[in-house]
Order: structure tokens, then sequence, then C-alpha cells
């Protein structure tokens, strides 16, 4: 059989997890990892250990795949453009990803494009952020490094030009953009392929606690039809404008608008299977892990429609308590229906080590099913 | 963490759907493989290449086993016991175990504790064979050797004393049954664990075509409920008689009862995921696959309750059209909602190379869609 090798970039558990969806496609899984104890490493049958920075390991790595694809955004632009020139796919490719890669450029993109972001400009120096937050209504403004961010580090809420030195240290492009006064956080996730067939998953409803995902409600709980829609459109539209393959995650605020209805500002992209997303491996017909194994290997798509009422998500962060198999014993028993999906992490407080999935008809219900479970593992109830 | 290490010989296709699904609960799983191409050792981490026949291999790979479980019925019974004397749990145990290994002690057994058998006895000779078949309302009469048979092999329908020769010639008892004149053929799955927590999935319909299952229809349609509740309680039974942990499959004949209203009657028993249990997979809120890890384990059981009106697994064996990947662009295009599961095998005429599952609220619909993937990916239909 003329099974196609898949090269995943990256041994996160998002790897981990899309390995896991692609077992059932008989496609052949081959992962370039930091560590050989890294979360998807622990369970993918052919690891290369080695450095996605240094070019000679990727290209290395790359022979004997058909495409290449990623865990996360980190490679260099200028290594994907080289394994493209070597002939081997590259999904998403260069010019997309750096649109997830830069936030520079991935505002500078949006707005050409006219989808709706907050008030935003690149800033040299502490004194610029001043000036912005004075275009902007005042303090407290966002400053964002254009590059190396993720959960909420590389991000700083700034109050005054004084609060507004550190971002500058990394000697990193600097973005400035409005303290949005948002009702809440949304993400519209769409999976495109090569040849343009795209799918839309439900908008769902993201819950931060201190800048990182806490919980995901699958659909938003009384989003406005026409927003909803909208979103997904919106998603579509930059899938298409930046020629996206594979899933694409747009993080979304949504906002009262000028004319008091509800509206919707993008705060941010992802190009790959994401966090607000992992409703759909219990909550959908395909998930998102397969729909983006399906788009890197430009196959048809899979049926992105929710399979339950409610699908709620909550991640399983690392607490005090390390022992989280023991935990199992009462989250089991307690909830026989409960979607434990761990990532095979060593416990540090705060780390992002699972996640639950529960789901059902009564959205009270099943956010309290996913909020004890998580609560649970992490130790922080014993009961 | 102390997340356990589950050790699985045998490296078929039951093996890799295991692996995969205690992917998600983070445990460990490492393989004793044939070869390092079997299905299973493809998308495993840790693979041992070894002979599950030699003790010596045996004992190195259950070291640092938390527990042992198992693809395949074949391991020899004292070894076995010479790991449970090594202290490593074994489940399910030896003593459960050759029930499955071995037809006679099975029929001896389910008879001993008043399960609804064929009319059956250990025969010695092709005269014997036939003294049986009179005993039993004349030929045709089944005979199979006691140990080594599946997929209808080892397996003989036996016509007259003179073509009854060919079960003897292995020099393995034999074992005669009368043929059971059926309307359908059914299976009862159950999974157990060490501490007695069982579940029972729905009643399954399973179309063999040449002795080989081909399609499995979850739950059996118009299944008397009464009949439906009385194979699940005897699976149980079985079960707890036998000290049975894991899966159990218990295959069963549905009859016309001497009094009219339908009976059933016990085929054959599998300790371990099953293939009339992969429609659990889509179709279930948790699958036989988690479920037997969990078991394994000890660890609380999952809800086995279906998530669709009805599932249909039809499995794909090998044809003449060896590139099924090609095919999956034609399968996945016509039907978004299809969920295909490989096995990574060579194809081979006749082979079991993957399964399908459909699901939906249609019977007729449900069951076309999964033949007609079925047929293609093998090859016999082209559009």
């Amino acid at each position: 059989m003329t099974f196609p090798v898949v090269g995943m970039v990256g041994g996160g558990q998002l790897a981990r997890m899309t390995h896991e969806a692609g077992i059932p496609l008989g496609i052949k899984f081959k992962l370039l990892s930091d560590t050989a104890q890294d979360s998807a490493a622990l369970v993918v049958s052919e690891v290369v250990v080695g450095d996605y920075r240094d070019l000679d390991t990727l290209r290395a790595f790359a022979r004997g795949c058909d495409v290449i694809t990623f865990d996360h955004e980190h490679v260099p632009t200028e290594h994907l453009r080289a394994l493209e020139a070597d002939g081997i796919p590259v999904r998403p490719g260069p010019d997309a990803l750096v649109h997830a890669q830069d936030k520079g450029v991935m505002r500078a993109k949006l707005t050409e494009i006219g989808a709706p972001c907050p008030r935003h400009r690149i800033v040299k120096d502490p004194a610029d952020a001043a000036a912005f937050a004075h275009e902007a209504g005042g303090f407290p403004v966002i400053l964002k490094t254009v590059r190396g961010g993720y959960d909420g580090k590389g991000v700083w809420v700034v109050r005054s030009e004084a609060d507004a030195a550190d971002p500058f240290r990394a000697g990193v492009p600097v973005l400035a953009e409005e303290k949005v006064d948002f009702v809440r956080e949304l993400a519209a996730n769409i999976v495109r392929s090569p040849h343009g067939q795209a799918v839309a998953y439900p908008v769902v409803e993201s819950v931060q606690v201190d800048g990182v995902c806490d919980t995901v409600i699958a659909p938003a709980p009384g989003l406005d039809e026409r927003l909803a829609g909208e979103a997904q459109q919106l998603a579509l539209r930059i899938a298409a404008e930046l020629g996206v393959v594979g899933h694409l995650a747009v993080e979304l605020f949504e906002v009262r608008g000028a004319d008091g209805k509800p509206a919707i500002l993008v705060n941010e992209l992802a190009m790959r299977p994401h966090n607000s997303g992992h409703w759909t491996q219990d909550g959908a017909i395909t998930s998102q892990f397969a729909n983006h194994v399906r788009a890197v290997l430009d196959l048809p798509l899979g049926d992105p429609r929710p399979r339950a009422t409610w699908t709620v998500m909550s991640n399983v962060l690392g607490g005090d308590y390390p022992d989280m198999y023991q935990a199992y014993l009462h989250c089991m028993a307690r909830d026989p229906q409960l979607k434990i999906h761990m990532y095979g992490k060593d416990v540090k407080p705060g780390r992002k080590v699972g996640h639950v999935n529960t789901y059902g008809d009564d959205l009270a219900d099943v956010r309290e099913r996913a909020r004890h479970a998580a609560d649970y593992l992490r130790g922080t109830i014993t009961e």
C-alpha cells in the first residue's frame, strides 16, 4: 500500500493527539522532538530527537516524509522555505505560517483584508507606547513582542509609560494594542485543505484564567446566530486569504459594537490544532486532529458538526498533587462518561498536563462535571 | 506521576487499537510483537520483537510491566502461570483464558454452569464423529480442533464419516458440535475488572461471510428485548464464573426454541477486544479498547451505552486492488461521516486489513454507507 508519511515537527501534546488521530487512517507518522521524553515522543514509534532550529536536522528529518506539519509555530520561516525548495510540501506553508509567527505581520495582513481588529501599531519604545495609548483612548494598553509568545507569555498589560520598559528588553519588535473591553472570548476554528476545501466547527466560548485557556464550551452559549455565522465566514476568509492549510484557530473577542449590537474582533491566530478545539475529540463527528491530518494530506475533510448538544473541555493544570493517576479512580467512578486526555508530562505547577471533555444535554451539568474532574485531577479539591 | 506500564502480548490490530485507546489515559504501553512490521508495532514506541511461545522472552518482556494483557489467546497456559508466579498480574489470567484457548474446556465449563450450548462432545476418530452425528440427529456436524482455530480455521462442516478425517490429522483433540440451524449470529460483549465491576454493551448482530465476520450491527435489529437482556446477563455470568478480566465476547446463535420463542446458544468465547466490538470506537460512549485498558488496570469502567441509534461496522478485506489509500479520496468525499480504521497491514486477498464504522438514525442508510466503503476500499466496486 502507498500510505504516506507525515512528518510532525515538535513533540508536544498537539503532536501526540495528532498521532492518535492518524492511527486509524493507517498513515505513517514520524516525529522530530526536542527530547525522547516529550509528550508525543512517548507514544510515537518513529522519533528523531533533534533541534528544529537547525536546518540540517530538519532536512535530514524531512527526507522520506511526504509532507511536513507542525506542533508549534516556531520553525524559522527561512528553514521552511528551504524544505519547500527541497521539494517537501510544508503545510501550512511559510507564507501562511508567518502570520501566526509574527503578530506584526498578522495585524498588517488582517487590516489589509478588512478583518476587524483592535486598534494597534508597532511601537518603538516606552514613549511611543505612551503615544499609542493616547491615540487609543488611554492606558492600560497591551504590549506584545511580535514573535515568541504563547499562553500569556510575551504579553504585558501596561498601565503607564514607566511600566512599558520590559517588552522592549528582548530586542524584538513590540506591537501595541488597545485593551479591548470584551464581553467574552470566542474561537472560530476551521480546517482547510490545499485544494481549497474547508470545514468550519461551531464557534466556541473560551474562558481564560490568568491568560491561560481554562474551559471551552461548544457551541458558545447564547451566541447571536448572525455573529456565529460571521465568525465562521471570517475564519474561512482569513484561511483563504492567507493560504492556510490545516487547522486554523481564530481567537476572537466578543464586544458590544458602537450600535449596541454584539460584534467580534480578532485576537490571535494559530495554524495548528488548538486548545480551543480539543472538545472535538469527543464532541464532534470529526476531531480537529483527524481533520488536520486529512488537510495536510489533501484528503477530503470530515464532517465538523457536533455529536452532542453541549461539549465542555477543561484543561488540567499541574498542581501540588503529583499523582494524577491515583485521581483517576475517583474521577472515573464518579462520572463514567468522563473523557480524560493526559499528555504523559511531568506535573509542574501551572503546566498544562492534560484536559477532560464532557458532553450532554444539560450545560450546567456538563460544565460541573468537567470543572470537577479538572480540579480533582489537579488536586485543588479532594472529593 | 506513577502511571502504569501495560504490557501487550501480540502485535495485531487489536493491540494497535488498544494502544490508540490507551494514549489519552497517559498510560505507558509496551508491546511484544512477532515482527517489527506487525500492525501494532508500526505505531507503538516501545516494541520488543520476540516469540511469545518462549518463556524467557516473555519473562524478560514482563519485567517492568505492571500488568500483562493480550492481542490473542495463543500464549501457553503454563507460561502465564510462570509470569503470575513471578508476581506479574496477567489479565485475563490463565484460569480464565484457558476457556478461550481450549474449546473442549470451554464447552465443559459452560455446560457445568448451565449456559445454553449446542449439543457437543469430544470425539476420538471419524467413526466416533459419525456416532455423534447419529446422536445429534444426523450429518452434517461441526468438527473443531479444540485449540488453534480462528476465523473459520480449525473448523470443518462434515457431511459423512469419510469426510471426517481431516480434523484428526493435527493430533489435537477434536470437538464435535451439532450444526445449529440458527436464525442469525449475535454477540454479547462485556468488560469486567478484577474487583468485579462489569459493563455490558448492547447485544449486536454479527453477519458472517465464509466463516469470517463481515458486518456488525449495533444494536441487533429487532432483537427481542427479553432475549437481549438474557444474553447480557449470560455474558456477565460467564465472565464472573470464569473469572474473566477485560473484554469478553460471547458469540451466540439466535435460534427458534422448542416453544417457538427466540432463544440463544453460546457459539464461541473470546477474551480480548473482539471484532464484534469494533463499532464501539465510534458508536459507544466508551470503546471496548478503552474499557479493556481500564479493566486490566482495575480502573472504574466507562459507560458502554451507544451514542447513536444505529452503528454499523464492516470489515475491509484485502482484494485484488492493493492501493487502499487512493480509495480514501472517493470514500471520504462521498461520506464525510465515514470512520475508517486501517491496520497498516499489507493487502492480501481475504485478509482483514481494516474496518469502517458508520452511524446514524436510518439503519438502511447506515448499512449502505458501511457496505459501500468496505467494498470500495476492497476494490469490488469502482464507484
